[in-house]
């Protein structure tokens, strides 16, 4: 039997500021680091520890990942960064605050952008100083890779191949992977693992920084998964998030 | 013309307490944080960036370079982590006071331990509890590989395939690479770039935190090396871990 442990990062300055972040590289708030924090203790509570550990190339879940690693003792880990378990690009919506767009685009098309599968909110243009087309850290991306703007369908189309390439063979052969990610990239790994449908996956809301233990057979099937910690507050933290969608 | 960049790891607890730390995964001091983000604002104010970077399985070092990707706001940078950059093994004597030791083994005997080019100190036992031998980082590397002791030289050694295999392509392939380590391991590589004889490293001491840079020509030979920063900082800096290596 396999574990894989997956962690969404804490609250970000922009969550708090109520902005489309995305791709943008805004750091963990005061919170967010204690989410980290609690997140960690849980895990050492458990007596869970780690070979290996895969994050985004962003830094609320970088961060959130040297919390985990520091408060485990396993700074020495090694760590694999990259674009493919960034959050969903949000294109031209980046930055934007979530009720003024509400208000200028109405409240419906807020509400596609951010809830159906497919629908990619509007595109980001290469001259865009919000365009990732020059950031020395997407330098190594082919220019056609990088995108503009993504559906949740569109950032789990580019979050599989990971799995596939570099997590899935680790966990395979017996390695104990953490994942640090985002809301949406997460989402990506938990509607392939779970056999969830479209629909099912815009409404499941991860918690932020709840561990989240998927138990596997070797084939990596689940055999069944569960947020560590308190259950209600677990289910309390999905529903905050939930809410906060609506809200948004 | 290609630039690399090597940082001591700053004051560590068991500097502080003046014993003989080695493998030993002691953290950073107050001012050991303090050394690194002084680093690193040099680094900033001369406008240095990176594309990798490479450090030990060590949380000293590990900790300085966080420090420095956090103020270079690099924390996306890949990072290779290898004991093959760890400190010098001090093998039966990691923990040990060093006065202590000297009393005990006496002044004459405690100086050639730290200060000769190939005299190993006492070797740990397997049975030892400081053996590395069951700590999950080094789980990876063939029982013979692993020190139970190191002479300079054998650090040297160890070090030296890590340069050749992982960071001279980097460097030679246009990679702006940074290196945070230890005394030795760094002695090792600047031995090499710099064509030290045996007698010549074991004097040379490496200041703490302050960035040392090589200026490489295409086939990696050094046009020049200097520390950012107070020249006559860095000089005194130097000097101040000499003499601590005459006290202790």
């Amino acid at each position: 039997m396999h574990k894989l442990v997956l962690i969404r990062h804490g609250q970000s300055e922009w969550n708090l500021e109520n902005r489309f972040t995305g791709w943008t590289d805004v750091d963990l708030t005061e919170q967010g680091v204690r989410e980290a924090v609690d997140g960690a203790r849980l895990l050492k509570e458990e007596g869970f520890t780690f070979d290996v550990a895969h994050t985004s190339l962003l830094k609320r879940a970088i961060r959130t990942l040297w919390l985990v690693q520091d408060e485990l003792d396993l700074m020495w880990l090694p760590v694999f960064k990259t674009w493919r378990l960034n959050e969903r690009h949000y294109g031209a919506l980046q930055g934007l605050n979530k009720a003024e767009t509400a208000q200028k685009y109405g409240d419906e098309q807020v509400f596609v952008w951010r809830r159906s599968f497919d629908t990619p909110p509007p595109e980001l243009e290469p001259d865009d100083g919000r365009f990732p087309g020059n950031d020395p850290r997407y330098a190594d991306l082919a220019p056609g890779e990088l995108p503009r703007c993504e559906s949740l369908k569109l950032t789990i189309d580019r979050t599989m191949p990971y799995w596939f390439d570099a997590v899935a063979p680790q966990v395979r052969a017996g390695r104990k992977v953490l994942i640090v990610a985002h809301g949406n990239s997460l989402r990506g790994l938990v509607k392939f693992l779970d056999n969830m449908s479209d629909e099912a996956i815009t409404k499941l809301n991860i918690p932020t920084g709840l561990p989240l233990v998927y138990e596997l057979n070797d084939d990596l099937t689940p055999i069944r998964h569960y947020y560590l910690g308190d259950q209600e507050a677990a289910a309390k933290a999905a529903e905050a998030v939930a809410n906060q969608a609506k809200g948004g």
